[in-house]
């Protein structure tokens, strides 16, 4: 019985990193939407968003019939939790870059063409977190996570440049208005999508340490 | 031994009920900061979050020990898992009270007082969303949890109506761009508060049903 359970648990791990193969690739498209400005690409994912629902859904379903089957305690009950938040968490990675291809669409539409705010620094460092995240949940890598913890900040840090960036343009070109709100949003976006990845990466945490690392700062989701 | 449980499992009720009306409150003073642009309640949301925080873990560590030592099956199972996922739905409504908190700070230090958008119809509309999710919860009224899925949408359609506003405003003030800014993200979290409660009455949905209704249609968070 107990190593039935070993393989149920390890065809979970399975399951949750096709998903995280999923929502990664997701991710790279979204920040290559951004970088080409590339409207065909952000329709893709917006198109193709229900697989990572349907994904999620079956994660959920078949954690909940392993709890009920085999009933697991200690260690395999924690990690089959931090399944589900993970598994939530990816799933809302995957909304966060259906999020940044509607921004990507309406600013490919836009007939300004010479403002931009360079994202790719803040794109691959939450790109980074997200395969970072996945990487310290499967070799149960605590020192990774915790690195995680960290490129957060540098994450909120050029949220603020563009920020400041964006707002100095909007002051100089009040036409372009609306494509510079969208252009501001997208930094919203990738630091939720960061934000999610550091949850995963203090899911991590708890399940090694068994200790509570999260709300040790504020996060913005 | 079953007798137990259903003790065990009515006290993870009253205890998500208590963060419940924590989160509700929080909430309702972050509406109050908005509509006053008063910086001291801001001030005491962002310093009492950590009470929300404390209580989560809380309310995942007891769940925990109850799947341990009880191994529960069929509905109690889905129940416990629901908890957790709704305590994890309403410790994101409190960073959203924060987080609002934050930009009514800024708000109320400008020096711009003469533009405003009125965001007391789409905050009393997420504060329903929220009361009704928990009420949807503890009686399982799956109707109630239907009209939440509904009110979703109004709440978006207001966020619309915020946007064309303040884009408006931005064009005719760019030298008051910094606190338009913050003025639009207000309903950026109004909107996330209300995406919660929508998962929180999902998740009751799931509960009574057995049926998955999220990914109905794309959630934003």
């Amino acid at each position: 019985m107990a190593r039935f359970l070993q393989k149920e648990l390890e065809k979970m791990k399975k399951m949750i990193l096709s998903l995280g193969t999923i929502v990664e690739e997701r991710v790279h498209m979204a920040i290559k939407a951004i970088e080409t400005k590339n409207a065909d690409i952000a329709a893709r994912i917006i198109q193709s968003d229900h697989e990572i629902d349907e994904m999620e859904v079956e994660v959920e379903e078949e954690c909940l019939k392993i709890l009920a089957l085999h009933q697991p305690v200690a260690v395999d009950l924690r990690f089959l939790i931090a399944v589900i938040k993970i598994n939530n968490d990816l799933e809302r990675i995957g909304d966060q870059a259906v999020n940044i291809a509607e921004r990507v669409d309406i600013l490919a539409k836009s007939k300004v063409h010479d403002v931009f705010f360079d994202y790719s620094q803040m794109a691959q460092k939450a790109e980074t977190m997200l395969k970072n995240s996945l990487d310290a949940f499967v070799n149960l890598d605590i020192d990774l996570a915790f690195e995680i913890l960290a490129m957060d900040d540098e994450v909120d840090n050029i949220k603020h440049e563009a920020y400041d960036l964006i707002k100095e343009e909007m002051k100089k070109q009040p036409d372009c208005i609306g494509y510079l709100i969208n252009l501001l949003l997208i930094s919203r976006h990738l630091e939720r999508l960061a934000d999610h990845a550091t949850n995963i990466a203090e899911e991590v945490i708890y399940l090694i340490e068994g200790d509570i690392v999260r709300h040790g700062k504020a996060l913005t989701d």
